[in-house]
């Protein structure tokens, strides 16, 4: 067990040290024979399916009710709440286990960084785009009726909005996300401000939260490729899917326009490796 | 004191050691001559009245004033705010007496784990029914007229879904409550990430807000028996008895789900347990 | 600095450590003679101006809107979180310097549990009730026409209620808001749980935030008498006068009873103190 | 690299250390060859932008759906999530960064208790207008036709108050602010209250969202200068300038009236500096 613990640490980017973990290997074939690598893809399947349930639900619900009364759904703010709320409650549970994304674009940033292997990157993207498929299509198998009329919960350009814009809220929006993420996993910055570790799921949470306040009459808000994608799959109707790239693209340059600002600004990435290395004993 | 300390250390959940607790025995009549054992069903009873009390008037008082202005309710936004901000408060109180469950779906949970023998299982859900029930009894006592006009905050299949999307939502519903309860509160997690012991009662009572904004449309949400069960003995009507089976076991199986998900997924049971064994002298 | 530290000890009731501090004497000439009970009785002044400035100012903000369109406004969930956050605020910022009880009732809970003086507990309630006038006084000069028509965020029991309701409804209210100051700062929980002290200032404000959902169809909340104070002043009509005992002796009963929950049913009172010269050395 | 922390810690004022910083040099030319320098002003820069991008955008979205469908918008209490959950997030994600101010009111604050030196406070001012211009023009490049018709999201007086309450209640909803941010940073604080440094970006981001609440139908809330200027060029509208003093003058007077309340009434300024050299070796 405590040599399971030492080897995650290898590729685990929650710095609970005050050195940054060495950089992720681009392949690194033994993770395939671990047994913690298919524990942290079953726990990204789950999590990325009670994502979408929770937060697709809650869209179908309020649809619902909304036509009865105007007033009566949670309304656009509690749509925005049950995104970022989740994303709390999701990375919490699973950030020991998996890292805690339950989202592509957060992954394929940290991956940039060489925080996570390709290997675990590719097979992370598929257990969630899976599990968010599965997620909506609990939702279209108990609320039928309401989940056709009200649009299933997909991400489109809405009108009056053109492609462009749409790609730019999208990569604008990922940037928070993923800058939030970089933030409140930089192993330097925990070890000196004791607010980062312990908040750190937290305003993750509320970046996800926020970003829906300002994009969902745009896109309906995407910003993971994962919840785009798999509202599309169960909709499966050409407007959304003659959209779905602007879901992969956007928050795949929001990402790495995120890690470049992290890594190359803010961490100042060539001099922090050498720095890094002079002060182990002190730091 | 510091005697108790250690003897209530053979229940308790919360961990705050390195090393997992021993399971707790199925029947330890031991328990039942402390006096923390009774101090502890008290602060069940009472937690759960207050939890009643606020979320059931806060039901009732929104749809009052819904009647008279559409919009001058808390909102279903604020019905969800109620439940999962007092299980926020609620677990943050009880926590360090009771264990802070205030569900006996987690109680149920928790036991199958092996982390609260059966006496106190069974203890705990008799006290939180007897809470329940007082806490909507104080609501109907004070807002008599309103609450017979309200529905009385009863949980019962919404018009337009069937008793299968019932309780299938019931089940997911506690599996996501279920499963952060599980993270919040293992003891390895705990050791490992600083924001999992500090943050604990946060993300439980989140999950609580978003599992409802997602099924307040279909259900009312139960996810806690004693909840759905002290408001149908206060309301006392045929139609909220008729669907009272689905709000017991909906949430114990998805308590069970999700005490085998972490149990036998995430934490490896077996082999943990041995691997424990081995490791404590450098874990 | 650190002799001051140490006579602050023995009336702060924060535990931040193992040990209960003594009972707070009923009269301690002393504190008079110190800059850091003045210092205290300003802080409490100017936070519980703050507070009833920005909580007034909501509801009389919320109420102009709503004239001319009825979801204009913040709505009734805009005004509990607007009372709760600024609690949250309030008592994060001033728990250092003068225990931030920013609450009469909060500060009879714990005189009556042998943490606050006499003197003490009386400067407080005089210094709040001034704060809480000038604080309403500020939204009147800034909003007068508006704050003329909204009926000035003042207290009273709603029609279709009768005053064994109200008084009810705030005795319960009182309780879950003390309950839960007790539980943030028992000395035992704080050395036990590692939420118990970092979080405090959170469910502190949740509390209130709830207890606002809960209750504000049938007195408009007040749990605080300086907030029911303050406004009745400012207002001075003879309606919000004739129930003001309502908002001074629900709270006090409401506070009294959670003292008493607290200290002989959670921590019996009696068997404890003994206890606790016993486990000094090891606790 | 432990060299730079340590001439960092210089001007550091997020206290985690249990003496106070030396008051920063009023000019200091040595700051201007340092990277970390101009990294800090990167960072406001960016943060800003991301300020003003999300929370102007959330304010046009709002008043979109609203023309449609009266209930349809996030709402006012969403907008003023957008504020307080954006400074939430940026003050978390910025503070080991630059201090994360990202308002210069809240500057101006800190550098008159001499916190921060003259040099950086006047750069970060210009950064972050150069931000907030940016971030404002980012949503009139997306939202063209809906920004103008939205009114733009800049500060005004609303019909029916007049300048004095206007400036009033920014000086009030700037000291609120500043004050947290005074309490959060305080270094004797932290010391001694563990809630203080671990949460303190949460009641920062509260406070802000708390002013909104309140004054959102005044003024439209500005507490921040930067966030009024950058709105205010991309409108660039009569009214919006003619009104712009106010929303420079009233967070400065604010900002300054919660430092002289910090510096000379909670931490007793010159008596303290005296205190702190006798208690070093002890506190």
């Amino acid at each position: 067990m405590s040599k399971e613990v030492i080897e995650e640490g290898q590729t685990h980017h929650h710095g609970k040290d005050y050195v940054d973990p060495p950089p992720a290997p681009l392949l690194d074939m033994a993770e395939l024979t671990k047994w913690s690598f298919y524990r942290a893809l079953i726990a990204e399947f789950i999590a990325t399916l009670l994502f979408l349930y929770v937060t697709v639900a809650t869209v179908i619900g309020h649809k619902k009710l909304n036509v009865v009364n105007q007033c009566d759904g949670v309304g656009i703010l509690g749509i925005a709440w049950a995104f970022g709320g989740m994303i709390f409650v999701l990375v919490y549970c699973t950030a020991g286990i998996s890292g805690g994304h339950i989202n592509p674009a957060v992954t394929f940033g940290l991956f940039l960084a060489r925080k996570v292997s390709l290997i675990r990157a590719v097979a992370y993207i598929i257990a969630r785009s899976l599990g968010a498929i599965c997620g909506v299509g609990f939702v279209k198998a108990f609320m039928k009726h309401d989940y056709n009329m009200g649009g299933g919960g997909g991400n489109f350009v809405a009108p009056g909005y053109n492609k462009g814009t749409a790609l730019g809220a999208e990569i604008i929006g990922t940037f928070v996300l993923v800058y939030t993420v970089f933030s409140a996993t930089d192993p330097k910055r925990s070890a000196r401000d004791s607010h980062v570790p312990v908040l750190a799921p937290l305003p993750i949470g509320f970046a996800v939260f926020m970003v829906h306040l300002a994009t969902i009459p745009i896109t309906g808000t995407g910003i993971n490729p994962a919840r785009s994608f798999g509202a599309a799959v169960i909709i499966n109707r050409k407007n959304i899917w003659d959209d779905q790239w602007i879901f992969w693209v956007g928050p795949m340059v929001g990402a790495m326009a995120a890690a470049i600002y992290h890594q190359f600004v803010l961490r100042a990435g060539a001099v922090k490796a050498l720095g890094s290395f002079r002060s182990n004993p002190s730091n």
